[in-house]
């Protein structure tokens, strides 16, 4: 069975919207006052976000589910041949239209979570908090070490989503969903484990353009770290995937 | 091999009774006084109610385990032929049959957990609390926006169920279980996550028949929400998996 | 391949030894004082007894790891020909056989917990506490109350159990796993879920003969709840399995 | 396919760096000031270190991933032929490749997890957090009662995996990693479980070496218990595999 070109990019629109509704939300859950899960812990937001994971690469069977640039980014210097088992050829013309498809998902799923979260963003609460929902911000701002950390964490990601074959399971989706959850409980502790360009600047676009009550900046000085950073982890982990092989 | 009606209506009516019994059992756990795991968080919660639909799936093998009427109506908005491998037609007689022994499987394990947690619901606690049991209830009340957040919720639910098929895994049952728990993590802060009308209005009309002490109002003010809203949000995610068939 | 009596006693010991010795752990762990794990809650405890059943049942492998009398009492009352796929016959020789190496393995189990934390068990500490990382005991006592907790929770355990092969997944021993920290989680509340009279009695019989210091009585006049409580309910599980099958 | 000797080496580092990179990273999460996921609580440590087994699993698919020195002698005592599947011959030369690939792998990781908590080093916190991070200490020290408890845990670590392979299942490297987490919660609150002399030697040198800001000494006249410790629980454990069989 071969997708199309239109198949494959609805396909990624969908997931990676999924990804952010239940990403975006467990944080809201979280974080924001009066929610049920307020102040429901860290271990409790890498849960949320392996399993926004798991059900996003359930919908995005067609595409192959990278839901994430630095994942499209990692096949291409792997030197793979296709973007999915059934998919497209890997060429520049297809990275585009994964990467459109995967911002675009991105940013509708932000705008659920917000919608999902409504009244909840309508009470008092300081502007990062509202921020943070959205995209990631580093604890301790210092421009080279969450470089640094996020080109790690996002490494160990892509590498080990491209070292999954050669270890027979039948975990299907769940393998990168507990992959997410260990990364963000292990290597989320200094930025918050961006680990995928689409997840923070979707969110971030939508967050300056909705209309939150008592919303603050986008922090766009800090946005380059969670693009630049995921989509060199992302590359870097495809060269040593093909060196490992 | 082919189920006859009764023996699809005992297995659903099983199944659910089940799920209920477990879900209410862990917000027992949590929010009645003097349990082993009283303030045990919301995370624990979210993974309760995920192991409930869990054990749940595993008794309704003859039915399918819907387990929920958004199950049962995205179904036949999927426009599939039967409701189960091996299962009854679709037609609007077999979907009553199914909501039939949804809801009697809901009272009955709504019963059950009274009984496994009787001597703390005759400990004083707020009304509110002991409701709390049974059937949801906003943190913010606004009927628009509680709708709203059931609608997203249950189309998430629905959608990626019947997109299970899809993506080939040996998870069983498991898969349900974790996107439950998902849901509930990411999009259950607002209103609780019913996502299910039986869930809810089952144990309501428990709570409200039952000889509970101290109890308050069923909150049937709200009661809609939590049925129409999952009906509607069902509904739309069969038609959308469909869309993207 | 079919193993000898002896190799199954031996199998069953293994198993159940390691299923107290993890289980007993998680507890002493939570409980205890000035250990790493202190107060790390009820889910951890959840998860701790989980995947001490996770770990006993690949140890039993030759047994098919009942590791609990009423799993042993259900396999008997559903009608089953033999007590594992390539086991003993189900008969009173088998059973006392299986019931025999349960108590002898919960025992062993038990001890070796208490050499695991022996410098904790050294710490000044309630008697209850004490006795508590051992054999269960109810929040609120009221024997009838507790009773019928012990036999809905251990119905659901060998029901669930007896159900597992009408639906096919890899979860292997995964699936016995999450089930007990679902029951732990939901039903646990009142009496801390023992659903094993092994589980219960063996640590309890372990509590009074080690040199614990500063122990207390063993609590004798509630042992009884939480065997002859899952034996009922186990038993009941056997027969309404047969009667949905 | 037969892997050559250097395939196995890089295999076996990679695999251990990333189980080391994402445990000591969990620890950093917890431990360290100012991180996302600081007093994020003893099971979200658990859970952090069998993710980074997962992980590591993943990556050393040519060395059949011990990532463990306990767990290579447990192979060698349980008289198995090759390491690993497709792998060496046992012997004790192959075995010096086994373990100095280990404790490179260990080293390397543990640098990974300081450049990737950088900042949060940089922050004042007491020497035996800092510490804390790379290596294990016990709470109470008693060489005696600390290595019973470090023998019994790896005993359990190493018999279950060499009895992994007489229950199937579909699960790969998650039943290591559950294993790894179940053993952290029941028997990690006297010494924090090194299970594993590699990862506990590696992560001490690399702490003996670092510029870590304000760091103490590196605990050596502890350091042989997490070493011996578990060398011998391995070799108990794959005579006791043996035995079973």
């Amino acid at each position: 069975m071969n997708f199309s070109a239109g198949e494959v990019f609805a396909s990624e629109v969908v997931g990676t919207a999924l990804l952010i509704l239940l990403g975006a939300g467990v944080v809201a859950n979280v974080i924001l006052p009066k929610t049920k899960g307020f102040a429901g812990g860290t271990l409790m937001i890498n849960f949320g976000w392996g399993l926004a994971v798991f059900t996003g690469v359930y919908a995005s069977w067609k595409s192959g589910a990278h839901l994430n640039p630095a994942v499209t980014i990692g096949i291409m210097t792997n030197g793979q041949d296709t973007f999915a088992p059934d998919g497209l050829p890997v060429n520049f013309g297809n990275m585009l239209l994964y990467l459109a498809a995967q911002m675009i998902g991105a940013v509708i799923g932000a705008v659920l979570a917000f919608l999902a979260y409504k009244n909840h963003f309508d009470l008092e609460a300081p502007a990062a908090t509202k921020l943070g929902v959205f995209s990631t911000g580093p604890e301790i701002r210092s421009y080279t070490w969450n470089f640094i950390t996020e080109v790690i964490a996002t490494f160990v990601l892509v590498f080990t989503i491209l070292n999954f074959g050669n270890t027979p399971s039948e975990l299907g989706p769940l393998a990168v969903a507990l992959l997410v959850v260990g990364i963000g409980a292990s290597l989320g502790g200094p930025t918050g484990y961006a680990i995928n360009p689409a997840r923070d600047l979707g969110p971030r676009i939508a967050h300056a353009f909705l209309p939150i009550k008592g919303k603050g900046g986008s922090d766009w000085s800090y946005a380059w770290v969670p693009v630049v950073g995921p989509l060199v982890g992302g590359a870097l982990a495809g060269l040593a995937a093909t060196a490992m092989a």
